[in-house]
């Protein structure tokens, strides 16, 4: 078995270390991720420049693994259409260092990545680990251990794959699995103004979350409540129910 | 009536500024671009620096303009909570140069940015100028005047938004407009491998398009025969048939 996995927090990040140890045991890895940290870059990929592909040796396992200029997306890409010589049977994009819960997966690099490993065929997952600081990585990875063998033993259909966040506690304090929805969050006045050495303003983004979806069901509500969400995601974005009524707008030339 | 322009092409662009000379004829136009190209940006923003925003002059008219040297998302949002001091009734973001059909809107910085407004409660609209080159955005600019009064005339339901892609030719030569759905779009073999002067090999993403969609009443087969599509979108990427299938996994811890 051969898994391909790649992350958003850059191949020297914790999150993708442990993953690829823990996945080592059923399959033979195969690692291409950025270069550095590449978070929040949603599904963005490099036209406009080359990009460069590196060998490097993680840990003194047997990875094969490949540090990528360009951004996740770029790396599933490359890793599928270039470097790798062997199909993989799954790819993993993870652990991510924070959660990627309702919304805010639209501008996951980790997801994006996942999402592209479905458009390219393969059954696909994104791992995060829902919290801000003093992550403890070890029970999300022997999770995706687990995830990644229901993963061969059951079928996900075509175009879809699944986000996975998991709470950062010790097993014994995770209440359960459940799947789930994704919720809905939403930021506010989320930039810092400041003024530079200069004279000049600058503008930081940042994130206080003002209204957060807590139905029972959500993402959000079940990684608040301790336990390992799994939503599954597609990517066809087309409005099908508003299709109708846009024609009773009468649009023409 | 005040309309908020982006797109990701940058704040100099051809196509960004064709549509805010048309849209300015209902509108006070504001405009909060990048300032340089950022195509293929997906939905990413800048977290890690900070950004920032210049007051430019354009063309000598009255809009109000603003370079950011963030993603087109960030220029939404800056826009939005930062730099403009009214609330805008209508955001357009385009008219970009090249297509943003099928799976392609997944990547696209122009259509990101469209996502980004309705996030934030307004009814967007990505304008995009299906061609490779020779592009005249002269009546993309004009239907997308058309459209800003229909938008205005109706109401989009909230976390929806337009997709449009308009065939690069004239008035007379367009058979009309039609409501989409997303089509299919599938690359592959799709990076050139060169060596540097230095002996390195890089990797530069081509697209060669391999498998294509050509079903009636998708955005591909309309703007291939010379119609206006017009998609309605929306961005929950929860697949929610398959929740049902996923509990039959009995995934546990």
């Amino acid at each position: 078995m051969k898994i391909l996995i790649t992350n958003d927090d850059g191949i020297f990040a914790e999150g993708i270390l442990k993953l690829a140890c823990s996945l080592e045991k059923i399959a033979k890895i195969f690692i291409v991720a950025p270069d550095r940290q590449r978070s929040a870059t949603g599904h963005a990929i490099t036209m406009h420049e080359p990009i460069r592909a590196s060998k490097v040796k993680l840990l003194d396992r047997n990875f094969e693994a490949w540090s990528v200029s360009g951004t996740p997306t770029d790396c599933v890409k490359l890793g599928i259409e270039v470097l790798l010589r062997e199909r993989p049977d799954l790819i993993f994009s993870g652990i991510n260092s924070g959660a990627n819960l309702g919304t805010d997966v639209l501008y996951s690099g980790t997801v994006s990545a996942a999402i592209e490993g479905a458009i390219l065929g393969f059954p696909s997952a994104a791992v995060s680990l829902a919290d801000f600081s003093e992550l403890d990585y070890d029970y999300a990875a022997e999770f995706s251990l687990t995830l990644a063998k229901k993963m061969m033993e059951n079928k996900l259909p075509p175009d879809t794959l699944l986000n996975v966040n998991v709470p950062n506690c010790k097993k014994e304090e995770i209440r359960g699995v459940s799947i789930t929805t994704l919720g809905v969050r939403k930021y506010k006045n989320s930039f810092i103004e400041r003024i530079d050495p200069r004279g000049q303003a600058y503008y930081w983004l940042g994130g206080e979350i003002v209204d957060e979806d807590h139905l029972e069901g959500s993402d959000l509500y079940c990684v608040k409540n301790k336990m390992i969400s799994i939503t599954p995601i597609h990517f066809d974005l087309t409005k099908f129910n508003l299709i109708r009524d846009l024609e009773s707008w009468n649009i023409s030339l």
